[in-house]
């Protein structure tokens, strides 16, 4: 695919050092990477890898320190020019070999062993680099070779969260004695119109979460991740006002044959994409950092990735035990295949509502 | 002036309730400026006020509260429309005039008493509101009225700060053992390169402030705040790495002879704009709450403006009594009024550095 003005202006935003710098500094995620790179060091070891989307180029570094005999690293961000400075820098110049451009059109004259990638974003699909690591495995993967991560799961939950509605919308009722509630249509609209990428706690659930989509980094295809859509059917385990949708992924680091193992993935049954699935019945994971999983969960510790919420004009006042039901559609944008449509329906106690947003 | 796609830039960005939640939420700015009105309730009792940027008309219904005749609350910002309804839900529409448009180019037919605004951005300048003010003052205010606030200054001085400056340059030295440094110029660039709105405290503080800027906002002209100049001469009055300058501001609420008055107004000795200067040798106000003073110094309570920090690329270790002196200019940028061009020169310990910026 042609590399597009919006592929442009988001390769720029990895160009500043910031961001970096906070992905790194976010030891869930990058002690999770380091982990699992140790962890499959065998698979590594004396072999091929490619880093997409290598960024400063520590994830390329752990492979080489995990013995790969040569690693691309893929950059289509200037980042990649300090990425090959941080490798002369360490002397790995005959192991990692920085290759500054997209996986669509840079070139590597063998197959490899492994792919690693950092990849997910807000809401796991957002930013779609998902696609490229897709491509990255149709270049030049060999069969049985080990992509890390090898699946996602994308969560959502109904939830309440009355201090984030009071703080945004309740604060206009009294402003120093005066009634200003003729600002609620727009305060409500200003706050709850888009995505909110916010961080929240267990707290704020209202029952187990829905799976919305199970990606098998073996097996997904590009065109599978254009639309995905889901029914879900929540029953809350409490009464509360029901505020929104929180939604959040997980990310597990296994081999090929992972989909049937069940000590690193919850037994569920699969969703696939317009079928009814079942909810899965937990709330927490025994040992989340020894599963070789990365969490993002609210009961989780808190990542750079937060939660991403979706929260509607008005709350729902919801019984114990109230079936909240519906239907959810995410689609990339077609103005901006970066961008995600995210289209919400559902019923509750009566009311029916439908919410359409995009995430930018 | 005509109305520019930067000044539309400008006005939509106002058009967000959030940011004037924030605003109002300021408890330092909005109770301050409810003081000043109600202190000088005696003057806009049965008057005539203008409000220049009214936003959500908050400070137009002080005024009514206060006893104005008539309040006209200007904006050209969408938010006007809010203003227009919170005025109708708290029936003050026989008092309080929205009028959604430029003080350039709305009508008023008649002379007013006094104009209240708050139009202070960070660094005080930033944004080139006051401009508006001096347009609504030259137009409307009668001989003799009262502009609320009276009058502001910009301050200046040098500070240090090794958290800053470890958390985002020094993290790369040593980043899970990897020696990162090849990041350094570029974290640096990142991290540096434009002003930085941050919260510091007095502590970070390593002399008395030099005051840049002293705007008597009954006789500021537009044209003065095209260029502003000053020569200034700090002594350090303890050993530190020096890491750059802060600026902040204060305001003051007084009647028109508030020049002369020692009570309100510390006693220093005005800076024209290219001579230097007397640093004033004070860091602590008495009392600044009761002196009807808005301030935003790194001492005070922590205001929506925080501080603005220029930073250098790397720090310069000076001893105590050390002499830091040089020279700042700030511009309105050519390319967008509302940006400024800060070039500031100095000369420490026989280094001598030139550091360009534009706030945008």
């Amino acid at each position: 695919p042609p590399c597009t003005d919006f592929d442009m202006a988001y390769f720029n935003a990895y160009a500043d050092v910031g961001i970096h710098a906070e992905m790194i500094k976010d030891r869930v995620r990058t002690d999770t990477y380091r982990n699992a790179i140790m962890h499959y060091r065998s698979l590594i070891a004396g072999k091929v890898v490619v880093d997409v989307g290598c960024g400063t180029g520590i994830l390329s570094i752990f492979c080489a320190q995990a013995g790969a005999k040569r690693v691309y690293a893929v950059d289509a961000s200037d980042i990649a020019v300090q990425a090959n400075e941080v490798v002369k820098a360490n002397k790995l110049s005959d192991t990692i070999i920085v290759l500054h451009g997209r996986v669509e059109d840079v070139e590597i004259d063998e197959e490899v062993d492994v792919i690693v990638s950092e990849w997910m974003g807000y809401m796991l699909l957002y930013e779609s680099m998902l696609g490229s690591v897709i491509t990255a495995r149709d270049r030049w993967l060999k069969p049985g070779g080990l992509i890390l991560p090898s699946n996602a799961t994308l969560f959502m939950a109904p939830v309440t969260h009355p201090d984030r509605y009071s703080h945004s919308v309740d604060f206009w009722r009294n402003v120093y004695g005066i009634d200003m509630s003729a600002m609620l249509p727009l305060a409500k609209q200003c706050a709850f119109e888009e995505p909110s990428v916010e961080t929240i706690t267990g707290e704020n659930v209202l029952t187990w979460p829905h799976v919305v989509k199970l990606i098998d980094c073996y097996t997904i295809s590009n065109q599978e991740l254009e639309t995905i859509s889901t029914k879900f059917k929540f029953q809350s385990i409490m009464r509360a006002p029901f505020h929104g949708f929180a939604f959040w992924f997980e990310v597990a680091f296994s081999g090929p044959e992972i989909l049937t193992d069940s000590d690193v993935l919850p037994s569920i049954s699969c969703s696939s994409n317009t079928q009814l699935s079942d909810t899965i019945q937990r709330k927490k994971r025994p040992h989340p950092s020894e599963a070789l999983i990365l969490s993002t969960a609210p009961e989780d510790p808190p990542t750079h990735w937060q939660q991403t919420l979706i929260y509607f004009y008005d709350p729902i006042d919801v019984e114990q035990d109230q079936v909240i039901e519906g239907s959810l559609t995410l689609s990339q944008s077609k103005e901006n295949p970066r961008f995600m449509n995210i289209r919400l329906e559902y019923v509750s106690g009566g009311r029916s509502v439908v919410k359409e947003s995009i995430m930018r």
